[in-house]
């Protein structure tokens, strides 16, 4: 069920999306939050880091474990502005994060609705994670669409 | 295929293993070879650090792109003690790495054989990654057995 809060997280995932937006990254932005307290912000890092773990999922997912002094964050749920790679969903199910919100779908490499469905029951992973996804769809879209045309341009 | 070769990064990986037992963490190790070069070793911290992002995989994949400067490592091959789970098959996807050869099965979260193949030809992602396994695989899991033996004793 997605309810006004998911609304207003996810709104602030997009303007971490932004901030990756203008240092010239893939436009991914990530909240994580915990008794309605943001515990973690992040954004894609990855270009810039030259680093493959540099996606905003494990970016927050780092920060939260460290603040939290914890590996395990099964009270959080997680905001990101685009459908989770499977490395990242893996690091959700690492993390035993309770809930994720994504915002638009990633065709060619989302694990958790596109390539594979990987938190669907046909799986038996030690946690189950629950999913809604669509919240601020448009938003999320466009600003990747905006990125991805004016880099095509560009070349 | 397995070649001798094979058998010598795994014997590196295992001491990486060793090196987390002496710390009291579950006893996983990994190295990344590229032209018969060891580009990264490292071994499982995820209690001492606190992180989910600790797995010896992560840890490797994160030192061997720091070294070339690249996120990517397509002619790499990542050796390890324990099958992956879905992070880090996830992250040596995201890496592009050619080759992964593991030592034992990981029943419970393992997403190369056990709990899902996720580097089968039915999940269609960007990059296909050859898998060798049951290389040192009675040592690896020896190692593994004996941690959990004395974990079960000291409680």
């Amino acid at each position: 069920m997605i309810s006004n809060q998911d609304q207003y997280y996810m709104g602030l995932a997009l303007k971490e999306a932004q901030k990756a937006y203008a240092k010239d990254e893939v436009p991914v932005g990530c909240v994580i939050v915990q008794n309605n307290q943001v515990i973690a912000r992040a954004h894609n890092m990855r270009q810039l880091h030259h680093d493959v773990l540099g996606h905003a999922e494990i970016r927050a997912i780092k920060k939260a474990t460290k603040k939290l002094n914890s590996w395990i964050l099964e009270d959080a749920t997680l905001y990101v502005t685009l459908e989770p790679c499977l490395m990242c969903a893996g690091a959700i199910l690492q993390a035993r994060i309770k809930r994720v919100v994504f915002a638009t779908l990633e065709p060619k490499f989302g694990a958790i609705q596109s390539v594979v469905q990987i938190f669907n029951d046909e799986y038996h992973f030690n946690h189950h994670v629950i999913v809604d996804s669509g919240v601020c769809q448009e938003e999320a879209s466009t600003l990747l669409k905006t990125y991805f045309q004016n880099k095509r341009h560009k070349r």
